[in-house]
């Protein structure tokens, strides 16, 4: 790295290259308080999460610049969107093993406007650290606004409701692992490169917003895999759930992917990083729920029902119960 | 680490440890939700912060979780209170080396507690992670509230304004010394005691809210060091500042400490950690800022004016100008 690519300060970082994305809302000050004021919109609440993205563990030592910013806004939006959120804005704080240089940084915010003019949210503030010898780590805190009492939750499904996911489920753990260093092979170039941006480029389901705000009795997004999301949908709940294999919603690429490769069958239930929306719906809403989907072009599909006996069990095609010991990320798990 | 003494999952020590400091605030739903839901005070803005610490940075890798956790709401709560801003609650990102036990969890969730009851904020949410070989670090954003259009700013000072301090300066980043591992000798123990508690575990001045909110121009945390801080104040304002070393406030201990070593002295000027506010006052509201500082028993002291000329000048006793190299903390500094 040319010492001129290096960065005189904080200061000077933050202005050069976060001030930008600030622009469309003046409540960041151009980054140059140490706070944003948000003006709430009457008769809202505000929505917030944060969710922490860093190298080796959500995302990979060579990804892109871009990429790894995309992420660190999506996962967030990601949340909003389950509970039927509209993104506002969010706060950034990132932690560099070492200086940053000017090219990293161009390409890490130009990740970051992508992901802003999506998702139609917007840089309000910030912090930077440098910490030697860490990994690369972005940690996100998004805002969005929701119709007051309206957010949508996990824990107020009830036994009956149907069970949906939106698109297609296992495609970004089946990308990670075609684009990982021992590839899978005999797969076309166009699939191996649709599952990889599955898993780069995770896609919040922030058009669904309006379909599970009229629909939806719960809702959350499913990002440590449908399996463990499912249950965790269902302890909230204190209900339990039945759901067919074979329902899955699968894309062509996966599918294919899984047929040369039957190790990954598993994925689209035990994998990670689908972003998905999960929703339990009142069975008299479920076609509403079908067609508001539909009129915003997101698929969405019924996958199984809720019940009052707790835990997910799993059905295969010839209604056998499928034993499901990999279920899921946790990042404390033994 | 006794194998008994290790968590079961991410989701069993949120629970236990964490869901506890939400419960004065239903939004967050025992943190069984991935989002937490905020119903705003009509009439009044969102103040949103975010800062992040980390072991071998911010704190020491030998210091108590109590502090810790102490240490990660405060320096987010003083920018609120600088701002003018109640505080109303934080979400918590907390990236973990290894597994922690129970007892260090119980610990750090203590000192969450202390904070909390201290400043009058609530746990709304958060996000843990495991990244092994990284040091310890809490990301803490803070949400407070102001009346609409009220939050105080550091750009808006104007010419002639008067620059004031509270509390003293210097005694955190004397007490980083006196307690590392060659310590300055010479200093009784009681003194001892108060400029290490200084440093860990400042006291953001929360109460001075109302005072700001009638009286100030501007006003900004310092966090950095008095002169750091302050340039960043007048390059905000477009403005310069002139301060008289001699008026700076010092506590009792620390000008013993610096009386026995006088390479302690600049640190009161380019120390950082201090969290006490800096304000520009119009001289009119002098009398009356002082008042009500006062009503709330918390010091403050004029240190300066603002000038139109950029730059920070400091003269000494004898209205000689200081040089000074050494302007604060900054984390990309070269």
């Amino acid at each position: 790295m040319d010492e001129d690519d290096k960065l005189a300060g904080e200061d000077s970082l933050i202005q050069t290259y976060f001030a930008p994305l600030t622009s469309a809302f003046s409540g960041a000050y151009g980054l140059k308080e140490d706070c944003a004021a948000l003006t709430p919109e009457p008769g809202h609440d505000l929505v917030l999460t944060t969710d922490a993205i860093s190298e080796g563990i959500h995302f990979r030592p060579g990804d892109a610049p871009e990429d790894i910013a995309w992420r660190s806004v999506a996962v967030n939006v990601s949340d909003l969107a389950a509970k039927g959120a509209r993104p506002i804005g969010y706060l950034l704080s990132l932690a560099f093993p070492e200086l940053p240089d000017r090219d990293w940084l161009k390409r890490f915010t130009n990740g970051l406007r992508e992901a802003q003019d999506q998702f139609g949210i917007v840089l309000m503030g910030g912090d930077t650290d440098r910490r030697p010898g860490s990994p690369l780590s972005a940690t996100v805190m998004a805002v969005g606004s929701v119709p007051q009492g309206c957010m949508i939750r996990r824990g107020t499904a009830r036994p009956g409701d149907l069970i949906y996911v939106s698109g297609t489920l296992g495609d970004a753990a089946i990308g990670l692992r075609v684009s990982a260093s021992a590839p899978v092979t005999g797969l076309a170039d166009d699939d191996r490169a649709f599952l990889e941006k599955r898993y780069l480029r995770p896609q919040p389901r922030v058009a669904l917003r309006d379909a599970l705000l009229a629909h939806a009795r719960a809702a959350m997004d499913i990002s440590d895999g449908l399996a463990k999301d499912l249950g965790r949908l269902c302890n909230a709940s204190q209900l339990g759930a039945e759901i067919l294999s074979a329902s899955l919603p699968l894309s062509d690429p996966a599918r294919r992917a899984i047929e040369l490769h039957p190790e990954l069958a598993n994925l689209p239930l035990a994998g990670g990083d689908d972003y998905e929306i999960l929703a339990a719906i009142a069975p008299g809403q479920a076609s509403a729920f079908e067609a508001a989907a539909q009129s915003v072009s997101i698929p969405v599909t019924r996958i199984g029902i809720l019940r009052p006996e707790p835990g997910v069990r799993i059905f295969d095609a010839d209604g056998k119960l499928i034993s499901l010991r990999q279920s899921g990320y946790d990042h404390f798990g033994l």
